[in-house]
């Protein structure tokens, strides 16, 4: 198969699935509205929202009513983005290429659009006219996943970590918390969205989630060796952003070569927790492959 | 009855349901735990659980299973009291007599701690250790409920076109968009989840409904003469705030004692919309009163 035709394949189908979750950007209040609107179309790769489309399908079921679902993955990861670059936080002002939501509209209305954004996604999630064909239960299951893959035990956790790390010399264990919770958790749940959605029996499920918990850390030490090596066009930030916070990442463990082996390392044992699926999972497999080669 | 016994009642009852929903302050990360525990147990009235347990009990429902979903409530205000202080947005150093979130742990981890309080609310709401006595649906509801009052459409479209209004000369029907969003809506959500968890019939649930809109009304009406006449230790923040940031109030368009009589008239409209309920309402009733003649 193509990685690269089934990537932008199946963005195209979340980008439309996304246009029609949030309200048009003219919807009053116009600015948050906007706002919401500027950070989710700025050209993200939706690798969530397809982890968990892919993770369905390695399960042999139908994607159409998982798309608000896999949306609402994209709304949460899009919230975290506008809210870690505030000043307050990682003071970024350019993300993909373009200057951040707060550059843009200003403070407030940025962390308005990203609570509009993280809250859209429980109200996606619990819309009936959206989900209808994804039973109760297993809703409420999904809503829970998300919710602890999103709030203190996860990502809010680890961008917690992560502020307090700034500057100082932290051990790896730290830098494991960090990765775990702040990258790591929402992708993990990502896979374990779409396997909930497809009735994943309990062995399976396992399997994605191992396979989810590697992607997971493959994806960020790819993104530390990124934030050295990428370029500035592909990658759509300031290269070397985090050594110049003083952010101690992978690299700085284990070197940039010794980074590049524990990436396709872990990669590799992603893959290898798919050993018992057939070639529906092939989009898995080579997601595994993309992610540590990606160049942005 | 006496309603201020009752309300300390049902204060203590939400402030234990509360302390088992948060985890410890020492839980790591630390920063973000005792923030989060900081503003949630900083004095608040409960006016939004309460709301929601008078609701059900008017009803005749029993309300411990009710108690996580109540509790809820006040998590999603809570984040949205830390959000509305920050610098960018209504820049507030004091509230309920102690300095605000951001001034104790700084402006990164009030953004986190107020994410991390919005988040908890759906972990809450979809966690079946908590809400088993509720069924599937009911609890799906109960969440688009909160999600809607809470997002874009609700709390967070109402704070944006505040944010706007600063210094404007807004017009009345502007004013009225940021009371029903800002405040209204979540304390017209609590009276519906206390409903909805009593499985209120399509009437009852319409009266109260009529009930939380005007007590809604009538709560930002009291807040704003109170934001003129309150006195500072027993408002616990700064007399007179809105008018020195040029923010145009009801008082703005009815003068002080037309407030107060518009107050009263709303309260009284609260009331007329109970006028099928019998005397297990009485609270519900009694709160409409409290509501516009509180000191803080």
């Amino acid at each position: 198969m193509n990685i690269k035709s089934y990537l932008a394949k199946k963005k195209a189908i979340v980008d439309k699935a996304l246009d029609k979750l949030v309200p048009p950007a003219k919807t009053f209040p116009a600015s948050v509205h906007e706002a919401m609107r500027y950070s989710l179309f700025a050209g993200g790769k939706r690798v969530r929202p397809i982890l968990a489309i892919a993770a369905a399908e390695a399960l042999g079921a139908k994607t159409s009513d998982l798309l608000p679902l896999a949306g609402s993955l994209e709304l949460i990861h899009t919230y975290s983005l506008i809210h870690d670059d505030l000043p307050a936080m990682d003071d970024d002002d350019c993300r993909r290429g373009r200057p951040t939501c707060h550059k843009v509209y200003g403070e407030a209305i940025a962390i308005l659009a990203g609570d509009g954004l993280l809250n859209m996604a429980f109200e996606v999630l619990s819309d009936p006219r959206r989900t209808k064909a994804v039973s109760a239960n297993r809703l409420l299951s999904i809503i829970s996943e998300i919710g602890a893959a999103s709030g203190v035990h996860g990502m809010v956790g680890g961008q917690a970590v992560d502020m307090e790390s700034e500057g100082k010399d932290i051990d790896f264990p730290t830098l494991e918390y960090i990765h775990t919770h702040k990258t790591g958790a929402l992708i993990r749940a990502s896979v374990r969205v779409g396997a909930l959605y497809a009735k994943a029996s309990e062995k399976s499920l396992k399997a994605l989630t191992r396979y989810g918990e590697r992607v997971g850390l493959a994806f960020q030490i790819a993104d530390d060796i990124l934030d050295i090596t990428g370029k500035e066009d592909e990658i759509g930030k300031d290269v070397g952003s985090d050594l110049k916070k003083g952010k101690k990442t992978f690299p700085g463990f284990y070197g940039l070569e010794g980074s590049r082996l524990r990436a396709n390392e872990v990669a590799d044992k992603a893959i290898h927790s798919l050993r018992d699926f057939d070639r529906k999972a092939d989009p898995l497999r080579e997601l595994a492959k993309y992610i540590v080669n990606r160049v942005n």
